[in-house]
């Protein structure tokens, strides 16, 4: 949506292409060098800061629309992706001050467009890696930024509590899912995993213990390789147990930490 | 709704009541001396089974909806209700056969009824005891019938799928809530609170490690009373750790079995 005339229309008209009452809003956490993170983008109107975020092709099956979305936003595919709530408490979502500065922004009468009749959101965690991402905005979105999960600011709506519950999600799924796959090496220390493990938590495990526990667990396996990293430093090599570790998830044996 | 005039309007004009494209499908799962149901309804046109379900009043909070659904089939609050997954990726649910079965039953062109429209399907999980449930029917449904989850026939849409996550979304909380709470008396044997949980995991568990961990993890506690219930008979009463439980569950230390 580039020009001024497919703005207008998608504002008056967009709910042809799109399912009206439903949005697609990925909470986007970022992990890179022991920082986690969440993208937000600045919302023109709002004067403030909220989630991605996109509507439902009308023939578009949900978890494609969820897919595509991320990968317009951030580039990205093959990254962890879950739904994991559907929003719908705040009937008036779209009735509030911000709608209403942000229709008058773009000049056309609250009640006229599909764009603030109620919304229900349907909500997915994603979990990339932040300096991967070349971040798209659009005329909706002035700019962005990769913000720190201790300093999330008063987002859009009920955003803040939504961010809140992605938080919980991924932090509960971190024992349940190899959701760390795309964000180590194929092959890693135990540093390295331990230091992704601290950092979504936000807080620290005892590395002996963590480490045996994801091994009893059949996350990760201890290859018979080691890394060289120095004089009498040669940590051994681990690599996720993927298919194992999918089959107990099946037979519901996997247990969290 | 009562008469065929109501029904009439509901079909045409629903839509100006209730949210178009969305559906709340609870999959409402009875316990009863060691049986575990699910409630299907038989729609009409459909010459078949499905899940009750209902829609989304225009300024209806979500779990107000999901809530009150659940009440008007089958009279009962104040039970385990939880949201678990919004599907959404079969585009056409509306557009095959039953639909057009339907449809003609009802005497009303597809085309011409929010009803028929792509619905997105806002799935909840609910645990009841089914002996206490009166089910309420209404025009599109003939009767309804609790099924053991052994014996699913062929449901309506993608609902057999529903039905799998469902059940296995209960098993995995069941070490995660205290969903067993409105099942068993408030004080309980250990023999009691074994067979609910044999029958909800469909597998035997061995009743001392399984009692070990209960207690263990925080979801159940022994009191200093017993249960006489005969000579040389007199068994420990347990009840549920509701508040540690939940404390736990909010600092994530809850394990799965």
């Amino acid at each position: 949506m580039n020009s001024r005339e497919e703005l207008d229309d998608f504002v008056k008209n967009g709910h042809q292409q799109y399912l009206p009452h439903l949005s697609i809003d990925p909470v986007i956490f970022g992990y890179h060098d022991q920082q986690l993170k969440i993208l937000l983008l600045e919302w023109i109107g709002h004067n403030g800061w909220g989630l991605p975020g996109g509507f439902i092709q009308r023939r578009e099956p949900l978890s494609q629309a969820a897919n595509r979305i991320l990968k317009e936003r951030t580039g990205l595919d093959d990254v962890f992706l879950q739904q994991f709530h559907t929003f719908g408490d705040s009937p008036y979502r779209l009735e509030d001050q911000s709608a209403r500065e942000l229709s008058e922004k773009l000049g056309h009468q609250i009640q006229d467009s599909w764009l603030f009749e109620r919304t229900l959101s349907i909500s997915y965690v994603a979990l990339v890696d932040y300096s991967k991402v070349i971040v798209t905005t659009d005329f909706f979105t002035e700019g962005y930024q990769w913000c720190d999960i201790r300093e999330i600011p008063p987002l859009l709506f009920d955003q803040n509590e939504v961010v809140e519950k992605a938080l919980a999600t991924l932090r509960r799924q971190l024992f349940h899912e190899p959701i760390g796959y795309n964000l180590l090496a194929e092959k890693f220390t135990l540093p390295e995993i331990h230091a992704l493990y601290e950092t979504i938590l936000g807080k620290k495990l005892d590395q002996w213990n963590f480490a045996k526990k994801l091994v009893n667990l059949g996350i990760i396996k201890r290859l018979a390789e080691k890394r060289s990293i120095g004089a009498h430093r040669s940590p051994f090599l681990y690599q996720f147990e993927k298919e194992t570790y999918e089959a107990a998830l099946e037979q519901g044996i996997v247990q969290t930490y």
